[in-house]
């Protein structure tokens, strides 16, 4: 029996974000457009939402090439070239292809060939889930730098007309490169789930679903989806939501999580420079920072009334604006959580690239 | 300006797999069977491919219900419960929904709520992209034990008169408990991606035709797909791939990774007690033993006679049944393999549990 003689990888002690990237759409859809679709009005939705507009991607716009907008800007900040990543992941629910996955694709637009490359799915949290792993990765000395793209164009997997979260949805993308620090910069992650809740957020119905309704269409005429899967169903399914579980529990699950990212790092409240919430709401946003008494020094990211809701994208397209309007905040810290369908929740303290 | 003073979390100097578990689905397709599909013969397939039988699980059982058998044995065997788990990661192309993951649900099944759970998209590469990120997230202190599941129900997004590859295919789960060692237990791992390979392995069609072409055929009746995607094509797309490509890679580039993976870990052919590559196709196996001049000391994994190409589930798959035959291969040295759509690839030399 061979004795273990494997050579395992030496640790880095610290990682940081070196750099940040953002892309948004050109389609800019009102609440006057939404009003089209649902029986609402302007100030209903920005009352109860805080959204006045949301971003969306042309027809010839995808997630690849909304990520790689994201990327290329997060490199060029970071000064690190393609050659250099040491793995590409990109968080994503919206890539419409079963295989291969974007960040293959993405990898090789930016150079990054042989790099490990592969999606994650891990819905609104995917931007601070992919910042766990890559922080891991770098960690551990399996790679150096690694680019973390939060990629959405949720617009293709909804219908306009579903009322209980379609409306808050835009598609963007953000990214970020991390990778070694002199000083710590990424706390630890405090990252779960509940599956049990996995009925709060998701899709209407299966793509399995879709397969059978389709192929009856394309055999029968005229699909019956409204007969198989109910009143007014499509055969494409839409996102929807529970409202009132989700929202209670983002204000009260959410703020003792990030509580404990603020205990994990050792910071308090106190030592925050900013706090960037996944942009689900607006009054989600108020009530977490009610719940955590953050200080009113602590800037708070608001991109949501200008982007609504783009999942996995929302972390770092808010941090993009924040950092772009108050460039001060460079190198000091900020609480970043994100929670979705899953249900699932990340959250770390990072110093701000 | 604050200090930065995030606490980070402590490394874990070695890991390694603590316990494995597989779910064969019931359903036994034979090579007679696929015939019926594709014009072939049960010689011509066994000669070109190794396989006689894939198994593939029937309409009522899912994905997630394939890792999660995988999942309990891989726990029991390992003595660990849900509890204990600080993440779940599902590998898999073949979950039929957009979100929530396939992971948070099995993590809720298994007692693990509330461990971060995700699903990773790396198609047969995603088995060892799991364990090179377990292993990062246990070296890293991010995590004590992680459960990587590799599952797939492939014939759900086949078409089996398709004759690149459908015939191929098989459905089930393979699933590893990783953890920390006191000795090194899973050597650095070789993982990358050629994104410009990308139209080698891939679905026909995007969802995104899936969609115009469902909301056509439910307006207008039946579905025009031939027309728009081409001849024979319809509504629902399937995988596909360039064989002669796909091949030629395989056998000359992944020998190279394997190498490599050895190298990495400081170990030579010599030393091994088992090679389980992924299990795409019986003559790239042998190939690839001849490449890496395997000793006829060392084991080969030749699992897919039986199981066909299960992609993610593949190697896991694969080790449970070379170490059910095999039972004093335990505590010895393996080295395995993926390679897919992507193209992706990833390999370690492991410490077989």
């Amino acid at each position: 029996m061979s004795a273990p003689v494997l050579r395992q990888a030496p640790a880095t002690p610290f990682t940081r974000i070196h750099g940040i990237g953002a892309y948004r759409p050109s389609v800019i859809v009102t609440n006057d457009d939404v009003c089209q679709w649902i029986d609402s009005s302007d100030e209903w939705i920005r009352q109860r939402t805080g959204i006045v507009t949301r971003h969306r991607a042309p027809a010839d716009v995808s997630v690849i090439d909304m990520a790689e907008g994201a990327a290329r800007e997060a490199m060029a900040s970071a000064g690190i070239d393609g050659s250099q990543l040491g793995a590409v992941v990109v968080s994503t629910v919206s890539h419409p292809y079963a295989t291969p996955s974007a960040a293959a694709e993405l990898a090789d637009r930016l150079g990054a060939t042989p790099a490990p490359a592969y999606d994650i799915s891990a819905a609104c949290a995917g931007y601070c889930y992919g910042v766990a792993q890559a922080d891991a990765l770098v960690h551990s000395g399996a790679a150096e730098y690694v680019l973390v793209v939060g990629a959405e164009k949720l617009s293709d997997f909804i219908d306009n007309t579903e009322r209980t979260i379609s409306f808050l949805l835009g598609d963007g993308a953000g990214a970020v490169v991390i990778g070694p620090s002199d000083t710590p910069g990424i706390g630890p992650s405090v990252w779960g789930s509940d599956g049990s809740k996995s009925n709060a957020i998701g899709m209407t119905h299966s793509l399995l679903d879709v397969r059978d309704l389709s192929e009856e269409a394309e055999r029968d005429g005229a699909g019956n989806a409204a007969a198989v899967l109910g009143t007014e169903a499509k055969i494409w399914p839409t996102l929807r939501q529970d409202g009132q579980s989700v929202f209670r529990w983002a204000v009260w699950e959410m703020a003792k999580v990030a509580q404990r990212a603020l205990d994990a790092a050792g910071i308090g409240a106190e030592d925050l420079a900013a706090f960037i919430p996944h942009q689900a709401n607006m009054r989600i946003i108020d009530e977490m920072v009610k719940q955590l008494k953050l200080p009113e020094t602590v800037l708070v990211a608001r991109d949501i009334a200008d982007a609504g809701n783009t999942s996995a994208a929302s972390i770092p397209l808010a941090a993009h604006r924040l950092l772009k309007e108050n460039p001060e905040l460079s190198g000091r810290l900020a609480l970043q959580i994100g929670f979705g369908a899953g249900l699932v929740f990340g959250a770390q303290v990072v110093v701000l690239p």
